[in-house]
């Protein structure tokens, strides 16, 4: 390979500095394929009166995302997007997705076209009742290609170095094997597969179905009930895939970021956590939010709002009888007993 | 229809007293098709100085192995397995694998030839370094068609009517049409498939994969980890029907019986709990179930031992990584780490 490549990680909360500390010990363990200095974005904010870029920098650690982990010494925290991104070859994309438009916006004159992308971003984009993928969507604006990464991954366990599984969707055979030594490790098992698609759409409608989940352990409904949602769930999420997206494969259902995901987002999880206790408060979702979560929004609930929008567009609500019934008992009041009344006597 | 079906349950343990409530409500809302008495076999036990038929057959209640639910007055305990079984045109099979043979072979005698069977037994028969699946085995002796059920389903959670699916697999469409109205309800939603070799892998291996997610648990090794068990669970029970039964479709993975009763399995369940148990104690496994089962053994364990000893005759231990850690933990002292060792750079 002529040219080392370079690496900037576009994030850094509780994910993205989990997923530096794996780049940064990496590309060190490779250091014929990448340079071993990585920058990483991070959105400045003030911590005990200091600069989070500075203590990052000085401690190695993410005192505020990603407290009690030592972060390698060659990240690089840097809080200009632009300055982080300036000639790389690697970027991963980590970031709260309502900020992906802005950040690539600014990027754009900055990157080489040789660049290549991965997404760790969840969700899908919708606008104007038409839904993308956010691979898709970077690809459009910086013009390179991007794959995507995700799997049963809670933050804390991996930054711990428990054992875990991913899945990375990559463009090409070659990409895939360089992205893999960028993040294989062997208590983060990768495996490479060229549906981002499904990757993409299992990592954002996983959270839909763990609102089913938790609407479930709200009304005691048992383990029964809540196998069957979360088997219903991984069925719509397949059908969704192949009715709005084209190439999604079944054998993606069978990765990490398939049923390993799902289940993982519907055993633990804050969305699962949040809906049972909307189903025992009697309060409206938006008071429960602001109350356990800080006025943070739930992935879970915006994307089962957008999706429904989406579906009732497209006259489709009843192919869709779970996330429908989802949707309808978070934001129209629909009795939750509507849950299993809607997967009753459909055939899936 | 020109005869009127007789029904008789064979087994009334916690499943088959469940199952009982069931069959006796469907074949009086069917009697079209369904003769409303159904005899149903009781091992013939002593319960505060009273016969269990007779107390079944006047309280219609098994105060033994479900208290607390009605059965239906249809149902008649009968203490007899041929008596039971006389006229029968349906056979359902519901008890613990190892009555499977003397039940079987003392009814080859009263069954007409016309008589259907569906099997609701876990486990595969291992014999001299072979195995087959239990309904093969009640067609052979008997030499009638069998069909099997199998699903999420928790016997005490379906007895109180809540919410569960379940999978059927038939022989014949026919069958199927026949077997969907003896067990479905509004609350336990029947799917007929024509993949018996499926359905029975699944039903007896997730209780070999609990035993690894007890591991886990029982490592605190967190949700990752466990994850990454069922997911790879799943991948070695479909491999192993590919390998030494043919017929499997990875449809029936996406099934009740498939990926939904093992996700259950392996989040509660007895398997999973002793495995916990066992890690954290020092103790070998015939210690903790004498502890904790009181002498009854776990069928994973049972399993467990069975299948590595099939797949050590073929050789072919290694093709099944996780299914050879669970064994060597528990019955070979190997450390429990191996469990995440044997997952590691092996790609499924």
């Amino acid at each position: 390979m002529a040219q080392k490549l370079k690496v900037a990680i576009i994030g850094s909360g509780n994910w993205g500095s989990a997923i530096s500390k794996i780049i940064g010990n990496n590309v060190k363990l490779h250091p014929d394929i990448f340079q071993e200095d990585v920058n990483m974005w991070v959105f400045q904010e003030q911590v005990d009166g200091k600069n989070l870029t500075d203590i990052i920098n000085e401690k190695h650690e993410n005192v505020k995302y990603l407290p009690g982990i030592p972060l390698p010494e060659n990240i690089h925290a840097v809080s200009d997007v632009k300055e982080t991104a300036s000639g790389a070859n690697i970027l991963v994309f980590v970031l709260p997705h309502q900020f992906v438009y802005k950040v690539c916006e600014s990027l754009k004159d900055v990157i080489s076209p040789d660049c290549k992308a991965i997404s760790l971003i969840k969700g899908l984009d919708f606008q104007d009742n038409n839904l993308t993928l956010f691979s898709e969507e970077i690809e459009k604006i910086l013009g390179i290609s991007c794959a995507c990464l995700s799997g049963a991954n809670i933050a804390s366990e991996v930054a711990e170095e428990k054992f875990g599984e991913t899945t990375i969707a990559a463009k090409t055979e070659e990409d895939g094997k360089i992205f893999e030594k960028l993040f294989h490790t062997p208590n983060f098992d990768v495996k490479i597969i060229n549906d981002h698609v499904g990757v993409e759409v299992c990592g954002s409608l996983k959270n839909v179905i763990a609102i089913g989940a938790g609407i479930c352990d709200g009304l005691d409904y048992g383990n029964n009930t809540k196998a069957a949602v979360i088997r219903r769930g991984l069925l719509e999420m397949r059908k969704f895939g192949k009715t709005f997206f084209g190439g999604v494969r079944t054998e993606t259902f069978f990765e990490s970021c398939g049923v390993a995901d799902l289940i993982t987002t519907c055993a633990g999880g804050r969305n699962r956590k949040v809906a049972a206790a909307f189903i025992n408060s009697g309060k409206s979702i938006d008071e429960i939010e602001k109350e356990m979560l800080n006025g943070q929004k739930l992935q879970g609930t915006t994307t089962a709002l957008e999706v429904h929008r989406f579906l009732e567009s497209k006259n489709m609500t009843d192919e869709f009888p779970l996330m429908t019934a989802i949707y309808r008992i978070v934001y129209e009041g629909a009795p939750p007993e509507l849950l299993a009344e809607n997967l009753r006597t459909r055939k899936f």
